[in-house]
């Protein structure tokens, strides 16, 4: 039996998330599972180090799997594109002790959030980034996402589907630079809830061209209610990077 | 009358080209004449400073036109949008002397070439740039590159499809550059002929990946055969970035 963790790149663009569904074939999951399936010759099932929502990009998703079967771990990658749609790419494929498992041993992750910023939208970046036409003061931009980073209860920033124990997270760091015309925001932390990269974005954009006032953030996260934060900001501007272990 | 030049910005990926077709509605040209027509309430013909094949971007293509229409120019680019495609978007409108043609006063161009050189493909690129999988030599390109600078006849890198007065033309500069895990090549001169960046290009990645060697280029060239050059390379890497007046 072989414990695999596979780093995985997706284009988030044509399908319905990550996780299978029962009335769509259009998944992440789905597509890598069959692959996998068709590759060692027996049904696989995977587990992702969480799911990530339909549109959301990925360069460095992780998820495990055990199985019985002759192929070198290490040759996965390799083998598999035949059986994989062209925008899924497994780019690692590594051998672990049995135990591993890329949800419950995950300790935190990283995220970027691309924020295309100039006069006109760029046609080629349309579905790999969030436009905004107003101009942002990046300087703002830093000095509010400040805000965010430490232990919060996030309660304000997660769109209510899921049920969890606890909305507190800790924010390790958010990074804020200009690249070209984009802006990039790195959140890294030990766990985000659901839409909550996307609700924090959407809020720091509100803030930067004057739709809210930086003060107020205080306020928003104290007072544990999603109507206070701004909007949720679209999914193809996010990338799940990494998956700290 | 006002003569109009726009400068254009489109993701080449879904459309046969620029050029308008008989049994296609899927051209450039016809989404932007179509929607030109609607905005000043009259037919619109407009005339690029060059085609682009299917599949090739561009962030500054230029086209003009004349007619009589009341809408301010300027305000042109925020008037279309409803009117266009998203992946069509109009950056610049300038009120010109009325003599003023985009092909025919055009004194050259620039493209860029990108090409995504890695281990494994990068599926948020995949369309956007050539995937080459072998480790490319920058120095080695840089090299190769220089070859093609000054004013040659470029037969053997050209697509034999339309008659052309003359296969000589003047390379300004091949500028190349790494960036992230992307090689760019910025080509400027006083024109192209068909295919003949994406046929330089396969050329230098041939060159790069050692199917050519770096002293056969000037054989090449001279021999003014397109079955002594490399490949053409995709066109999903190409772009139009500036024309020149």
């Amino acid at each position: 039996m072989k414990t695999v963790k596979l780093t995985i790149a997706y284009d988030g663009l044509k399908y319905s998330g990550w996780q299978r569904q029962i009335n769509t074939q259009d998944t992440i999951e789905e597509k890598i599972e069959d692959a996998l399936s068709t590759l060692v010759g027996q049904k696989i099932n995977i587990e992702a180090s969480g799911r990530t929502d339909k549109g959301v990009h990925a360069l460095g998703q992780v998820a495990s799997f055990r199985a019985n079967f002759v192929i070198p771990v290490e040759n996965i990658p390799q083998a598999i594109p035949g059986f994989l749609p062209e925008d899924i790419v497994i780019t690692k494929a590594e051998e672990m002790d049995k135990d591993f498992h890329a949800r419950y041993h995950s300790k935190g992750k990283k995220y970027i959030y691309k924020i295309y910023n100039n006069e006109f939208p760029n046609p080629i970046y349309r579905n790999y980034s969030y436009y905004v036409k107003k101009p942002i003061d990046i300087d703002k931009l830093k000095k509010a996402a400040k805000y965010f980073v430490g232990k919060h209860d996030f309660k304000s920033f997660m769109t209510n589907k899921t049920s969890v124990k606890t909305t507190t997270r800790n924010i390790y760091n958010i990074d804020v630079y200009k690249k070209d015309d984009f802006i990039i925001l790195e959140y890294s932390g030990d766990g985000f809830l659901y839409n909550m990269v996307r609700i924090i974005t959407g809020t720091l954009v509100e803030v930067c061209i004057g739709k809210k006032d930086i003060d107020e953030i205080p306020n928003i996260i104290a007072s544990k209610n999603r109507n206070n934060a701004g909007h949720t900001a679209p999914a193809h501007g996010l990338y799940l990077v990494e998956v700290y272990y």
